[in-house]
């Protein structure tokens, strides 16, 4: 093993923890996906989506894909968030065109009563693809582990797939808010084990996405979202092989809640692109780093708007001339109809122009 | 006409000026909708959405349904906010269960040149609708009009229909941004000569929808949605037979945006219920009066829950003591899964708990 050797380029993990580095780090959600040929060759090769993310040889060939693409300052486990309700025994399978479904979603008590916690021995292909991610990354740069949140894993449970307005989800906190909450401990005891067990194999940073959380109102948000994914947090290994893990809490379209996420537990916080990071940063940067957070739709525009609206984003942070606890990320996942090119324009010129003296 | 009578329930007018009413008013979007049995029955008889939103007769019926039903504080025209683009020449058309669609959306430099403005004699269906609702209503309580913002407009307009990610649009707007702007134009001289009409015609209060405008970056917010809505604003007339008309502006997801908005010549802004009231009305409570804003989904709650969490709406809005300058509503349109009964709970649950001394 090679857990040892120093990474050589750790500013990724030095970011989320607000210190210096020469320049603004950047990696890509979703950048392991659909929009590279060379992965659609090797999910091809898989024969299906679940048939790539459960054989740990083609999770490590993704995964590294784009790093050998562009000079990304991070690695993503090349996953689904799903993984965890799979190995609670709900059966997911994918429709093509329709995302994700579950041939047993939550819907009665008895449903809700006899749902096991995962079983981490039936997650072991996603522990062996962190330790071989690892090998192959030779130290590069870090690598990053991921979990759905305990309520958008719920979401998708109780739905059996996704949604627009999440209706039986909603109706079910409205009508029988004990049964969403014991949903909800089950996932959170399963996804603090399943993060744990990923730090426990390699990953360097962890990260938990809190997809559906915005869905919710303010007031819904804290009691069914936040004090569970807080919970998850709070029992995280902080450290590991003599260096913190970091940790990285996402709510797509929380914006409005930052002052309570940024006391959550996490080390630095996603955001998407309806936010003015000056803005973000002004109410919660003593407290922890910022990630993102560039419309992925950007990447439609030609290179040289690229690069203004990077640089846009990059000042944003900078307004008080601190660059530091900065990571470069798109707002959400970058859209598979883009164009790879448009990626290596972005991920250059956040390099250059952050590069300090800024 | 009856227009110089007085209106025999006012309160919803006077809540969106800030002035005081013995209770908090309200109304709900989509209040004449596929929840109520004999909304369907008129659309049955009216053979197609289409065939109801066009024929005034029909939409004077659904529009007055909910108010014969509940104790609400104002009728909304029944209406499309799609209505406009379609007399601009985009063919609207509705497939069962897929939402609206053009015929003929917006792709290319030439599409955007020979767009013309709205034939505003195309959409006398919906002033004569107005009219006939006005006098249907004979004084009970105000009538708003409606329209879509141009930004929302717009996205229709190019997309051909619904989006998830508003690809197309975006697209448009980072690689050709002029000629974005140049369908915002168009857009913004319709709906300015649409609402105008629709008061004219008796509309009491407008309100403008900016449904997709959250879907935008705080900066192409601005841009592209929030200064044309503005431009709206300030065409709009502003007294009508002795009294001022007000107005709503929505953005769905703008929250983050609410000091640009209360600037923008609106005189209620609509919030949905990711928002805390507290914080929105702190923030600019000063300036406008507020809207909203209640999770859509709790009307699938049993009554006892619909009426606490009404209250606590409420509440938040009137932290301070001042509960005057809010009108309650849905922070969405009501689903059509709605129980009537649950509905009915609502607004009396609202009258009941804000009659003042609260």
């Amino acid at each position: 093993m090679t857990t040892f050797t120093p990474l050589k380029n750790d500013n990724f993990l030095r970011a989320l923890m607000r210190e210096p580095t020469p320049y603004t780090p950047i990696w890509i959600m979703r950048q392991a996906g659909r929009y590279l040929p060379e992965y659609n060759a090797t999910r091809k090769k898989a024969g299906s989506f679940l048939g790539l993310a459960k054989n740990p040889d083609y999770c490590t060939e993704v995964t590294l894909q784009p790093l050998d693409r562009f000079p990304l300052d991070a690695a993503i486990l090349f996953s689904d968030i799903l993984t965890v309700p799979d190995a609670m025994g709900l059966g997911l399978y994918f429709v093509e065109g329709e995302g994700p479904k579950f041939e047993r979603p939550l819907r009665t008590e008895e449903d809700v009563k006899k749902l096991p916690m995962a079983d981490m021995d039936q997650l072991k292909y996603v522990t062996d693809a962190v330790s071989q991610i690892r090998g192959a990354l030779d130290r590069r740069v870090p690598l990053i582990g991921f979990s759905g949140s305990p309520f958008t894993l719920a979401c998708y449970m109780i739905e059996g797939g996704g949604s627009d307005d999440f209706r039986t989800t909603k109706t079910m906190m409205f009508q029988r808010p004990d049964l969403l909450h014991s949903i909800l401990e089950k996932n959170t005891a399963s996804v603090i084990a399943y993060l744990n067990a990923q730090i426990e194999a390699g990953a360097e940073a962890v990260m938990l996405f809190d997809t559906w959380g915005g869905a919710l109102s303010h007031h819904a948000y804290q009691e069914f979202s936040l004090d569970y994914a807080k919970r998850v947090m709070a029992q995280l290994t902080r450290e590991h092989q003599g260096r913190i893990v970091p940790r990285v809490f996402f709510t797509k379209g929380g914006g409005l809640w930052l002052e309570s996420m940024a006391k959550m537990g996490a080390d630095a916080l996603g955001l998407d692109w309806t936010i003015n990071l000056a803005d973000a940063k002004k109410r919660v940067g003593h407290c922890v780093a910022l990630q993102g957070n560039l419309d992925p739709l950007t990447l439609f525009a030609p290179p040289a708007v690229i690069e203004k609206e990077a640089a846009r984003v990059l000042k944003e942070f900078a307004f008080d001339k601190n660059a530091n606890g900065h990571v470069f990320n798109l707002g959400h996942g970058i859209s598979q109809f883009t164009n790879p090119a448009h990626v290596e324009a972005l991920v250059h010129a956040v390099h250059r122009v952050s590069a300090r003296g800024l």
